[in-house]
């Protein structure tokens, strides 16, 4: 990152934290350089930074003030924490509202895919390029469960770098994150069994348990924070729950992340009542701090936890390649796998298994990060702009989704429908959950470039969440 | 096939139809060319031709005489026709066997996969090497399901040549037929329902069932025939049955192939009590009469049926490549693979799109089954050198597989163990059903290239068998 985005970092973290509030005037240039010790140019970046992402305006002749602040929320106290179904189903619609992210003349908000331009690397189709042209007869049998060799070293590399030991023979190659994650999930239960997940939670996760025939037992998710401990440890007393199934990090779609000490609460709690981890973690490289946020899998002493990611976001969505660090469930997802899918596309393991050799990984990531967290920026710009008073928005450290919220009254069902004739796509409330609860919000993808028919289409969508708040008698100005 | 190849054939067809029997004269060369109208050069390559296979054998000064035959079985009459499981457990050793042929030191016997060296085509891999040069960054969400556009086309025109009408429209692209069957069984069938299958049946079935939960009415099967047609019928007036889950063509493990009147009193059968059939045809490609049997998907008019298939038998097992032609059920198929791989590999899909465009997979196809049928010879001659005269073989009209029964008490379990053991890879009996019943049975694969070590491997199985007999005191030479 360099310097000015430094600072603007810093200026935003203190207008986020309430120093300075809507309509404060922020220290003059002058002032800053002062107190910062930056030469003029850089604080004038940051300034222009900021004003561009809607922070802040200049006034001429006066200096630059804080713009309208966005509510952030936190789930509601002495809500509903719990909701338990017996049997899970999860409505078709889901479908229809991924499919219409396929055709490009749609905008897509409502795809749960990163924008594709920002993914495809030169560097990875020719690594393809060259495993096309000497892939040997045998390999079709040699990369068989668990994976490619190489590609399974890699990636333990990538878990060493950041201080985390997963043996090469506890990592299992799948196509794609969702297909290791239901995996993992079968591995653990059998149908009746209880599951934990969040609510909101990942469709993928309600699906899998629908398939499985399992129970959920759905806890309040903090969208800063992540699951309710409390009511985790409590419901752990209560049922015979067999896994967990967690986002720990920019969990989708609240985008919450859990701190160091909530993951090593969680893995203490799920010991000591012998409750598996399936830790979804696959915008967990997505990070808009310094760091990788830690796994929980890293403290997991039992080897009975299992991490789920994927190249998928960050990387090679087509690529349908993704892994487990399955610990001592490794085997047991290879039978699965032996018997539903076979293997993940071998071309594409190699391809990555190269690439990822070659080194470029990481500062294509790194890359990334910043052109994801600069879209977030302008996507909370744009609801500022557009977006009634009432709506309330987290801006989560990672990954590229936002959570918006109304008034219990607001359908976000209708607002999809409404859009979708517009050429708009949203992800609502109703595809992250099996009840009514999220009926009133929906989920924005953050991650396509900007340009004059984003800021139309955000225009539009705030004229419909205006239209349908005032015919829900709720419109708050 | 050339002229002295088919005139081989015939001859065959005679001994096998009894017209000479073991130790008979077979009629002269001079004979031969006077009979049959050829040169004396296509009759002598013809004799040739045998007699390296094994079929027949000169005495010098005398002529051509018939070596040993091996006996043909079909199922016992009278015997056991269904055998129900109201819960399906397959062995985890399944997975085991399949591992073993990873390993390239084991003679692969056992192995679920044909020859990969026969399969690697250079016009593929050029293919895939110019996708990976333009792959486009919005190809991750163009080719969703139900898959890449120009691929699903050409798999519609690929029926059309065979005269069956198969739409684009209901044509989804999976992981391997694995995916699509398990998909079109989940499609249509609830937990608890009763499904058929065949009995011996490929263990995907019986994984998939155990998966699903289902339960299985397993119908006696011919090993030339296929499926009893008057049990399935009076199993459909019994039971509630949802599915019915059949290899039509070169069955798995068997090898037999259903006759079109056979196919057509089948369809009726299920038309008539509303039971869908989920057809697993991927051996379809792998015929060696004149043309391709049609799969009964063909005499479907209600849309009903599903025919499930892929390029990993026939072209490349490591590209994961398969599909469904699901008629009214392709919508519902394609909502399932969103919700556990997304979708199949996408740079491997647009290869095959490509590769099949250009022409050359027929060619391909007509070199690879006359390689298959020639080893499956050089097998049997094998076969009938070194096994026990009580082993009972079939010789299969397509496909890659044999299957070789011994007397009741014969534990082709024990021989698994021991030739793993000698460094030889079996497939034995118990992997293809849920009772005991095929414990004296085993399926060997014959698509690989004949050598030195393959001669030595059979002779040692031989040796085992001969061993395995006189300790169950069966012995009967």
């Amino acid at each position: 990152m360099k310097r000015y985005e430094q600072f603007a970092k810093q200026i935003l973290q203190h207008i986020e934290d309430g120093t300075w509030l809507v309509g404060d005037r922020l220290p003059s240039l002058r002032e800053s350089v002062k107190l910062s010790g930056l030469s003029l140019m850089t604080v004038v970046q940051s300034y222009q930074l900021l004003e561009s992402q809607g922070w802040i305006t200049s006034r001429p002749q006066s200096g630059y003030y804080v713009t309208k602040r966005l509510q952030p929320f936190a789930a509601a106290k002495g809500g509903k924490r719990l909701h338990l179904s017996e049997s899970v189903e999860i409505s078709a619609s889901i479908f229809d509202v991924l499919q219409a992210c396929k055709d490009p003349s749609i905008i897509p908000f409502g795809s749960a895919f990163p924008d594709p331009s920002l993914l495809i690397q030169p560097k990875l189709t020719k690594a393809l390029a060259a495993v096309a042209r000497r892939i040997a007869p045998h390999s079709s049998l040699a990369n068989l469960p668990p994976g490619n060799d190489k590609l399974r070293r890699n990636i333990s590399r990538r878990y060493a770098m950041h201080g985390i030991h997963v043996s090469p023979d506890e990592i299992v190659i799948t196509a794609g994150a969702m297909e290791s994650l239901s995996f993992s999930l079968q591995s653990v239960t059998e149908p009746g069994d209880w599951v934990v997940i969040e609510s909101p939670a990942f469709y993928g996760a309600l699906q899998a348990i629908e398939r499985l025939r399992l129970k959920a037992v759905a806890i309040k998710t903090d969208p800063q924070n992540g699951i309710d401990l409390d009511a985790l440890e409590e419901v752990l007393q209560k049922y015979p729950v067999k896994a967990c199934w967690l986002m720990t990090h920019f969990q989708n779609p609240l985008g919450g992340t859990m701190s160091a000490d909530n993951k090593s609460r969680l893995v203490n709690i799920l010991n000591s009542n012998q409750v598996v981890l399936i830790e979804d973690d696959v915008y967990g490289e997505l990070y808009f701090d310094q760091q990788r946020p830690i796994p929980a899998k890293a403290l997991d002493s039992e080897s009975n936890f299992m991490h789920c990611a994927s190249f998928s976001k960050c990387l090679a969505p087509g690529f349908r390649v993704g892994w487990v660090a399955a610990g001592k469930h490794a085997r047991k997802i290879q039978q699965l796998q032996m018997m539903s899918t076979v293997s993940a596309s071998i071309p594409t393991q190699l391809a990555i298994a190269d690439y990822l050799a070659e080194g470029g990984y990481d500062k294509h990531l790194r890359r990334l990060r910043r052109i994801l967290e600069q879209r977030q920026h302008q996507m909370l710009r744009a609801i500022g702009d557009y977006m009634p008073e009432s709506v309330k928005v987290n801006r989560p450290k990672g990954g590229y989704f936002l959570w918006l919220e109304f008034e219990p009254l607001f359908s976000a069902e209708r607002l999809y429908q409404l859009a979708l004739a517009e050429g708009i796509s949203i992800a609502p409330g109703c595809m992250f959950c099996t009840s009514e609860q999220f009926n009133h919000a929906f989920r924005l993808n953050v991650s396509f470039d900007w340009n004059e028919e984003m800021e139309r289409a955000m225009q539009t969508l705030g004229h419909l969440c205006h239209t349908l708040l005032a015919e829900c008698g709720n419109i708050s100005q």
